[in-house]
């Protein structure tokens, strides 16, 4: 392993090379992420390609199609059918709960869905997301930019292939300050009905989904509590802190939080029977990930693998569509995550461990 | 902080240095622990030093002798009162449940007690250790060398300065493999009777109470599960995960974990609303900590501090003894903890948040 790393990064394990085309696609909502952090690197990818933005504002719109040379519409151009000749797929960024309609108008116009996480503000909603793309034939990816981060794919590799054991416990933490730098306190994100939940939702689901991802495992029960002492979050959680029972051959536990506000950290740790992999930097959009990895036979340390694992993200979802190939992310494992997040505020408000 | 760190770890905060004579301590029970740390720890500092060592086992008695240079007692001696003019204070450092006992005697005798932690292998028993001590009107430490580890302490000073803000979390884990490198399997760590717990009441105990220390909030609520996948832990846990509310102004949660079994490790992390601070090697006897402390100000990684903590811990035992110096780990200390290794139990049975 050791010494194959650093080469292993650079590998794409997944591109057979066989896209002939871009695929095109229309991004639903363009918040400060789509437009900062999902468009670039759409634009920066080889197999997908910006070419439709949807947005409520028109200098927005005006805004987007200057700089990325795409034909922005309203959502109800969107919605009618303006442009479906323009664009093969959709990007759905908007709040969670709009998720679902629009979802459902790209099912309606035959076109495949990459939705943010998580996939809806409730369970029922998310399951009828995944029901309008089956029914109608389309490709769905769950937006999880950590599962086609390069370095995080070969951590994956590495402890599937014993590097650290059998995995024992994980600890993951993502503290993003959303009020923090001249964040609006009238966004989305803090409005319950349109969120689902707060910390929980926007960035806990980060270290719970990538610790699945990377271990193999699902969650078999949670506990978990959460608590907003800042009343600007009294709508939803501020800070949330999970504790997962995976399944398994023996079962193993993580141990994961999330915050709204205090210092911006990201990190995840897997220990495991015979070893220990630690990345910071963990979550943070196109960061260098810094892996520390312990075992008997020494210490591995690595960063500036350089890699934007956005750019792969779009690029994995394009490359699936165009050769139909599987999505690793699919409808089925944003669901899981739904129902573990659901469960976790179950237990949050009763106090009490709650069965997957 | 930055620029006074590295001088502050080196003086003891504590220390008056009006101490005349060496208090002479006999250690009852000397395990592996007792005789490869903690008597060479006496002998090495300057407060405190070994006079007298209580063994039921005649090699141990006569190695002991001579290595140390101690009067040796077997547990009939001891309680008899033989050899009391040879040592002013007693280190108890036999299996958990056996503590009150030793304890009571050193109290009849007249003389102080530094007692291995946890305390007893009861919430009960502890209290009657306590009570034992305070009856007699003899000193009572419980020996928790992290709360003596001069890293800890310079760490406890920035946080009590708002170095990192208000604490929002803590994480600890302190895996400990007790059957690697030819741990005996009948030893009593594995004996529900006599340690009260597993991985838990031995290791668990410590990311718990420095966190506390650290912080200098007490545990409100335990949320907690435990696991024991192998039948060599069929009367303990192999594995615990604790989730603790702690008080405080808005309170705060630390999720900290400890293994019988997995690749050794030992870690704290406390995150702020304005800093974070992570410890590798933070449990380990010894050990040099590796500090890394991340503001706004910048990132500040310091090691090779190069105290012994448990150096320390005895020396202010015996500084406490001899100028009459409050002892801040004290019996009232351990009942903290005692009753949350209570609380966890019996939230790992119920899969309920259990208050104290």
């Amino acid at each position: 392993m050791f010494d194959s790393t650093l080469s292993a990064i650079g590998e794409r394990d997944w591109d057979t090379g066989a896209v002939d085309e871009p695929v095109r696609i229309a991004t639903v909502g363009c918040g400060n992420y789509a437009r900062s952090v999902s468009l670039p690197a759409m634009a920066a990818g080889a197999y997908a390609t910006p070419t439709v933005a949807v947005s409520g504002d028109p200098d927005t719109r005006a805004t987007l199609a200057d700089e990325f040379d795409v034909t922005a519409l309203d959502y109800d151009g969107y919605e009618a059918g303006a442009a479906t000749d323009d664009y093969d797929a959709v990007y759905v960024a908007t709040p969670n709960r709009l998720h679902l309609p629009h979802a459902e108008t790209a099912a309606r116009h035959g076109k495949h869905v990459i939705c943010e996480k998580p996939l809806e503000a409730t369970v029922e909603r998310a399951e009828r997301l995944v029901a309008a793309c089956d029914d109608a034939g389309v490709r769905l990816m769950t937006a999880y930019r950590m599962q086609t981060d390069p370095v995080v794919r070969r951590l994956r590799e590495f402890v599937a292939d014993g590097g650290i054991g059998a995995v024992q416990r994980a600890f993951g933490d993502f503290t993003f300050p959303v009020l923090g730098g001249g964040g609006d306190p009238d966004q989305w994100r803090l409005d319950r009905e349109l969120a689902g939940g707060g910390a929980l939702y926007d960035v806990g689901v980060y270290p719970i989904n990538t610790a699945r991802f990377v271990a193999g495992d699902d969650p078999a029960a949670v506990s978990a509590t959460t608590r907003s002492p800042d009343p600007a979050f009294d709508e939803v959680d501020q800070h949330v802190d999970v504790r997962v029972e995976f399944g398994g051959d023996d079962g193993w536990v993580g141990n994961f939080s999330a915050s709204f506000s205090g210092q911006f950290n990201t990190e995840l740790e897997l220990l495991g029977t015979d070893g220990r992999i630690a990345v910071r930097s963990a979550f943070e959009p196109g960061a260098d990930r810094e892996v520390t990895v312990e075992t008997d036979a020494g210490t591995l340390e690595f960063a500036g693998a350089g890699a934007d694992e956005t750019v792969a993200e779009f690029d994995y979802f394009a490359h699936a569509v165009a050769t139909g190939a599987a999505v690793e992310p699919d409808g089925a494992d944003g669901l899981v995550d739904m129902r573990t997040l659901a469960a976790v505020q179950e237990s949050a408000a009763s106090g009490q461990r709650v069965e997957l």
